[in-house]
């Protein structure tokens, strides 16, 4: 059998990385594929690496097109235009597709995977989700013989770097997003990642392979880490937490639930010491038990190092399905709104008068929410006094109450903020 | 197609896991596999599942002859005897073998994957190291695209458990043992676990498939746990370190180097927090970088789970070479010395008198190694006194040659203890 002919489209930074391990005669890569095509914006632009051997094109659209071309690296991003037609034209003509671009799968996933089972070209993805480290390829493959139950992780470097350098220097939100922004870790418009709709596009894809069921992006419930202030990076330290953007999901009897949310996380959580730009997913699956991956979420090599698997398993015919299984045997799951139980954080900031705590406690007693602990910021900046609280375990539709009742008081200068506490594995807090 | 027929050797702890799995009817197992026949010591016991529906065989060789098994499980255990019989025997007609058996794949691994490539039945084992934790699969196919130069790892659950238990509680690696062996965690003949045998076994396959080499068990240097006192986890603790039986693989221009040994690693190294029964893998790879991987290492479930997904990949035809490729590519590493450089905690017992503190000191200084930290037992508990402490980067020929020379000073009351002392990741202290 001769070695498979790939074709990268668009070389960035992984691209870049992908080009280098290509021109390493002594990586295993080289053994059974070569490339032969690539195509980007800039034919010109230094890559440290020759590109001159290869054919090129300057439509990604027409190296897809191109009979010759066994395998197509999808490295242009967006979950539409040229990286959608690109991918599709490859798979049309029963080519394979080794893609890195999250938003395309989670948002045409379904799609793609039906073209792919159609045409008979395999459509893979494991860059696309945790940079280096394996995820999609351990659930697909590894718990294929569990059941998994939920899986929580810290997919989003920018988001993982922005909180991670607030609480070791003790810069503002702004401060470090700005620096992370001059050191290209954050986009100019930064939205994808501290708004959670990166890491939202990642759950979407591992809930789906997880829990055998469709893949729903337009049904994860998201926030980002916007309001997440020093005051409760510092608050939560004193109470025994570090505040990480969480992505979970979960298979419960009402169908499949996903969050992407700023959350405390007690610090003996698996998650809890995940810093900077790494990468982790906790998998919560029986028999198998708890498992959990970390590594390197992003960047030139390790993203490059997972398509360089992904186009080894085609090589050697170990690829399977998309999601992990025919799209016939994944399930839709309904929609339902769970019903959330748990303990939650609640920072307000109040008018430094008598009575204000009192008030306060009043309207969580009538929700019937139990203070767990209680901190009062030592030194406060202003004329409002920031004060935070966790609850007991209750109904968030509680809580959510309670803070619409706080909310009339006019002590309560600004609407309270509310994130979840987390203090186990990936299973949600259920009380 | 029709399903894969499957055979299990073996209904100990994992085989009677694996029968559960066989027994749900929701199991994805079920789907592409069939479970025929079964072998055990004693057919009546009681194993909670209905064996009655299978073919029973008395021997498991007789099992593993059958025609009509396409898969036989080995999940006897042993190096030789009828473990080996029962795979060879298998593999000789050409059908499959799945064991979780480490010591047969360490020492005859590559007998065994000879056999596989000639009569064409494929040799998997995922469940033979790291219980549920998919490390071999990891290593073969998530790293295949990449050159690792270092495996660590946490691989032995009941070294683990002395370890954590002898920190948390305060008692002697004696009494800890005894409560393992009455509570079932640890044999009545412990030293394949605590004197690091069978961490050596799965350190021999995880460096086999990481290196590209022939697993080589007579090459790996092994140090058990039987000298690691409360005195060392404590003396340690306060040094800001934790005390891991830990087995490593470093890939070197001299060739592969193994060891499992008890180390001394910082509070914040990645293997460090890894408690109980746990088990961890940390590979260094690039270009993917530092990947983490952690979860149940032993135990019915989790280990079932992993012979599950290695049935699974049969069944939908992702089996590949024992070791991750032919045995014709594995290089046969040669066997140099390592020139091994690092920290170095020692532990002495003296006679409290004058003059001890700079013999000793006089004793390192004349090898020229430098002390980092010194400790002395705040209350010694007989007529010898504890003194703990860690070097500087140093070889270690010189802190044996200076142990040697302490031995044989008339203070130096029983032979110094000397442990290496880990700051980073996977790779070897080189200074």
């Amino acid at each position: 059998m001769g070695k498979l002919r790939v074709g990268i489209a668009g070389l960035g930074t992984v691209g870049g990385g992908l080009l280098k391990l290509f021109a390493d005669p002594a990586a295993r890569l080289n053994e059974k594929l070569e490339l032969v095509a690539v195509s980007a914006r800039n034919r010109s632009r230094d890559r440290g690496v020759d590109i001159g051997r290869y054919r090129w094109f300057d439509d990604p659209v027409e190296l897809a097109a191109q009979p010759d071309v066994d395998v197509v690296v999808e490295l242009i991003g967006g979950s539409d235009g040229p990286a959608k037609r690109t991918v599709e034209t490859a798979l049309q003509r029963g080519a394979h597709v080794v893609s890195a671009n999250k938003a395309l799968i989670a948002v045409h996933g379904v799609a793609l995977a039906e073209l792919s089972e159609a045409k008979g070209g395999k459509l893979l993805f494991e860059a696309a989700v945790g940079g280096g480290v394996p995820m999609v390829k351990a659930l697909k493959e590894s718990v294929a013989g569990c059941c998994a139950s939920a899986v929580a992780g810290i997919l989003n470097g920018t988001c993982n770097y922005i909180l991670t350098e607030m609480e070791s220097s003790g810069r503002s939100f702004e401060d470090v997003l700005a620096d992370a922004q001059r050191l290209g870790y954050a986009e100019a418009d930064p939205i994808m990642d501290v708004g959670g709709f990166d890491a939202a596009h990642k759950l979407t894809i591992l809930s789906a392979i997880a829990f055998g069921a469709r893949p729903d992006f337009e049904h994860v419930r998201i926030e980002g880490i916007e309001r997440v202030s020093l005051i409760d990076i510092r608050m939560a330290g004193k109470l025994g937490f570090r505040i990480k953007l969480l992505a979970k999901g979960a298979s419960t009897e009402n169908g499949v639930e996903m969050h992407v949310r700023p959350a405390l996380l007690a610090f003996d959580h698996p998650l809890a010491n995940i810093g900077g730009s790494l990468n982790a997913l906790v998998v919560d699956a029986e028999p198998a038990g708890q498992l959990t991956f970390i590594g390197r979420g992003a960047g030139a090599g390790p993203t490059a190092a997972s398509v360089a698997a992904d186009l080894i398993d085609l090589a050697e015919g170990r690829a399977g399905f998309a999601f992990g299984r025919p799209l016939a045997q994944l399930t839709s799951a309904p929609r339902a709104t769970p019903v959330e139980r748990g303990r939650y954080y609640l920072r307000l900031m109040v008018a430094d008068r008598p009575g204000v705590v009192a008030a306060i406690s009043d309207r969580l007693a009538h929700e019937s929410i139990s203070i767990e602990s209680f901190l009062q910021m030592p030194a406060p900046e202003g004329p409002a006094v920031p004060i935070v609280l966790t609850t007991q375990t209750c109904p968030r539709e509680a809580v959510e109450a309670a803070v619409a009742a706080m909310q009339a008081l006019d002590v309560v200068v600004e609407p309270p903020y509310v994130m979840p506490v987390e203090v186990s594995g990936a299973r949600w807090g259920r009380g």
